[in-house]
């Protein structure tokens, strides 16, 4: 049995087009939130989520830019990098680095500063998620590309407009009470369907914002833990990760994501628990035809069913498992390499009780699922309360 | 006492101007070489180690895409970033998955591939490792900075320019019966003295080639290694990793480099081994200021000594510990995400005792030191024969 792996802290930045704050004003406030959290406890070691620092700030060596720039110099520290995926990743890396018994605490911080910049090169930059030589060259967008897949879905299994409506009316309304939320404005299936349309079938409102944040857990040993003011409330008692083809050519199916099911399989095994047991999710909702099929992946709902349960309230506050209560990458928003790292800190905080939002009240055990690219890469965790 | 992690096989391509191969053919040619010499062992999961593919290649999602990409269709693999230092980065990492428990085997490949592309392109690529708003804004290269470190090291201890040549001399003539080494000609001081300024004082001799090239190690658990054909006969005995700041402006003294310092010190402790009981040595000499620093860094020279030391024959083959008898990033080359894990393959092979090249006979410990800009990420692996 490996020894438990606990988050001791937690620590976010609202998202947003936050004009004023750099990469590094950023981590540091996460980071330094997460160890205020944690008693004051200073990580031995960093792992850096990040995707598009190359592209945008022309600026490799994260891992040492970050941990130096904000405070802990000198500390171990590198940058782990999966597109969309890559703060799930970090937190899968920060995790078996403690499992290790390599360091006591590692701090793991998901950034992106994707503001400043013009849309079309943010644009250029997130498409670097796709496959370059098969796609890309070609002319593809990565909402492009989702696109495709939302039109499949459609088609495929006759569901609606209106029934596809009902996520982001949801991820609205969930963000409401978020105060680390992108988008905290009310809409309806209505507006959804009216809004501009980005790549048809996708319309704006399908679509997560562009904005900047970061968030930071600090995960800790069983020994570590013991050396703080109070005994972390959370662990991570399951990881896993998979991956698929990056270009969507090569996919054995466009209505399925095979690396969310095996990554979720993974991590729900290790934990000893499943997915009908969950009382939060978190998951990958960058478009609304991404969060319907990893629904349908986790086995929460039959094939060709998740838009329709979500229009007759399935998943929704009061439910179980309750999906999404942060308002997900649609409204919290979508700071790419940071989002893996969101999603565990708010699940986190669920099963503490103190997530400051849509709460799900008496959580036991979550999931937080992140995805890069179209499910080229999938990492999930399963949280525990301790 | 943790389990060990033994390197179950390695796989290197020849490192060179490889107009013919892009970066999957290099990936997968490493990839399989040690797939094959670990008896066909095929892994669980992959870690890349890559600085230049976001920019080059405008590719990321790295691990998924050379996973699947190299017929390891859905394995768990993801990019770790860490400038020049990636490599290390990724044996370290991947070493940590192993460690943990997670894995049973984790095939770590390190691939770069820099043709194909204007050297001033490559230059601002490479300039990425050092600080864009510190540093990059005002014009430096990344030549331009270990320039002024060369210069600050030859005045402050009065070394020639004759002395600082032995270098590049030495690491051409290991190179000599490298197979997979970039350039095997040799060269005398005069040489050196005579080539083009590139940033003064550095020459085009004191400065490693731009290559392309792909290296993997096949890291197996203690159990995972009881099911080979064949027991490993080497493992990793010591891990060490250190940050310092990007920029140098902000560092403590220009002829240190504290994270070398510190990344050794852990993993050599970790391993039982003193610096001075090394048999074998590969470090970063990107440019020859590098190997001179890392050399008193180790302590394996005094201070202002190493170059002095190297002209009198120390280092060289026959001496120990004997350093890059590989050629080094002079002479091997340096495809910078690939260098750290080629170092790791190159002291495995030494302690086997099938280095196809300069062999350093009967050795039984060995170090690889890699290292991430001018040593704002520095890793360490200690080696050792079971």
């Amino acid at each position: 049995m490996a020894t438990r792996v606990y988050v001791a802290g937690v620590g976010l930045t609202r998202v947003g087009r936050l004009y004023d704050k750099g990469l590094l004003d950023l981590a540091a406030e996460a980071a330094w939130r997460a160890i205020d959290d944690a008693g004051g406890l200073v990580p031995d070691a960093v792992v850096i989520g990040n995707m598009l620092s190359s592209v945008l700030q022309r600026q490799d060596s994260l891992g040492a830019y970050i941990a130096n720039g904000i405070g802990l110099r000198g500390r171990p520290a590198f940058k782990v990098e999966a597109a969309c995926g890559s703060g799930g990743a970090a937190v899968y890396t920060g995790y078996s680095l403690v499992r290790s018994g390599l360091y006591g605490s590692v701090l793991v911080i998901g950034v992106e500063k994707m503001t400043d910049f013009p849309t079309a090169v943010v644009t250029e930059a997130l498409a670097q998620a796709a496959d370059a030589e098969y796609e890309l060259f070609y002319g593809a967008t990565f909402v492009g590309l989702n696109a495709l897949l939302m039109r499949y879905y459609m088609e495929k299994y006759g569901v609606g407009r209106d029934e596809m409506s009902e996520w982001p009316v949801l991820m609205h309304r969930n963000a409401m009470l978020n105060p680390y939320a992108q988008i905290r404005r009310e809409i309806t299936r209505d507006d959804v369907a009216r809004s501009q349309v980005i790549a048809d079938p996708i319309r704006m409102l399908d679509s997560s914002p562009v904005g900047d944040g970061a968030a930071a857990v600090l995960l800790v040993s069983e020994e570590a833990a013991r050396g703080l003011p109070e005994k972390p409330g959370v662990y991570i008692a399951g990881a896993g990760l998979a991956t698929d083809t990056v270009e969507l050519s090569n996919r054995e199916a466009l209505d399925r994501i095979p690396a969310a099911a095996a990554a979720a399989e993974t991590a729900l095994r290790m934990a000893g628990v499943e997915a009908r047991q969950l009382d939060v999710v978190e998951l990958h909702d960058a478009f609304t035809i991404n969060a319907v099929l990893l629904l349908e992946e986790l086995g929460l709902a039959p094939r060709g069913e998740a838009a329709r349960l979500l229009a007759e309230g399935r998943f929704h506050p009061g439910d179980r498992p309750t999906v999404n209560p942060s308002g997900g990458l649609k409204a919290r928003g979508h700071p790419v390499g940071a989002t893996g790292v969101y999603q565990v800190a708010e699940v986190a905080m669920q099963l503490r009780g103190d997530f400051p939002g849509v709460r799900v009240e008496g959580a036991e055990r979550g999931l937080a699922l992140n995805m890069g690219g179209d499910g080229s890469t999938v990492a999930v965790h399963v949280l525990l309360r301790s």
